[in-house]
């Protein structure tokens, strides 16, 4: 049914219970009162949440990594990012350091670009998306068991790559896609 | 550590385990042999897949839903998507089904944006974004419990609401941007 006021779509919480607890994730089963009366429950993947960073250099270049993707058994070309370390922590910093970790490089200038829900469908994940400008390197520091190949392209390359489907990590592609409004 | 070819990158299954099973979600643990020979534990929401659908019409008007996100506890605005009735469907048919389930609407044009891997550090959801055109009106037939308000913008409304983060549905951000560059 389509309704044309947001009462008419809100749901109500009933209740809430933790079904499953994982190493990164955990699932909660809610129960909603839906707009017609009836109960729905809802299936939830608690994510602690991420920031990621799109990098440019004065010449135009942006620096990708490439990581092998266990969910999807492929290796894929994202912009550096990681999980926050808690809820609350600051997520410029969480940027910063995943910024330096992954690429060893450091940003006098950065940018807010947005946040975006990348599955508000059945994760509650969001991820913080920044332009991070006037690069220095310094050393990187990767977790011991983090593999990555690190990219030097040209952002009108990288923009290619999105628009022909070359690139299909979501936050990469949104950061590239928004950026490209932007410098 | 960082390294510049993909094979010093790889992980190599070792064995899956099904730990969850949910109403949507199911919760695989993953052992992978990293690069380096030690062994890791990967965990992985397993999602069926979706579609989604960015309509214009012929005035450069847009069609999007405001939908309540359980998992954010929010309304958001999103293009027209759903999940994939079987990991085999026909995505394009997935993306025309839930565009005239949530929208009345029928397209006669259709252009595959791209695909778009929405977490693919914890879950292996692939999207597939589609542009449909020369739209017309059938009837909207929504599943039974759910509940949406249709909303009409011009694009280029659209397009500013993404780069001012009024937009923060990643499917969202990812078709509108992407259009902005073809249409």
């Amino acid at each position: 049914m389509i309704f044309q006021n947001d009462d008419s779509i809100m749901e109500k919480n009933l209740s809430r219970e933790r079904v499953f607890d994982g190493i990164i994730l955990h699932i909660d089963h809610v129960t909603n009162e839906l707009p017609n009366g009836k109960a729905a429950k809802r299936e939830i993947a608690v994510h602690v949440g991420a920031s990621a960073v799109l990098p440019i250099d004065g010449e135009g270049n942006i620096y990708l990594v490439r990581q092998f993707r266990a969910p999807i058994d492929q290796i894929l070309l994202e912009i550096p990012a990681g999980k926050l370390d808690s809820v609350d922590e600051d997520r410029l910093l969480a940027a910063k350091r995943e910024l330096k970790e992954e690429t060893g490089l450091e940003a006098e200038n950065w940018l807010h670009l947005t946040d975006t829900f990348t599955t508000p469908g059945f994760s509650n994940e969001r991820i913080s998306l920044y332009l991070a400008r006037e690069l220095h390197q310094s050393d990187a520091c990767p977790d011991e068991d983090e593999f990555l190949n690190l990219v030097k392209l040209p952002f009108k390359e990288a923009l290619d790559m999105v628009l022909r489907g070359e690139i299909r990590d979501a936050k990469t592609q949104i950061a590239i896609c928004m950026a490209s409004h932007l410098i």
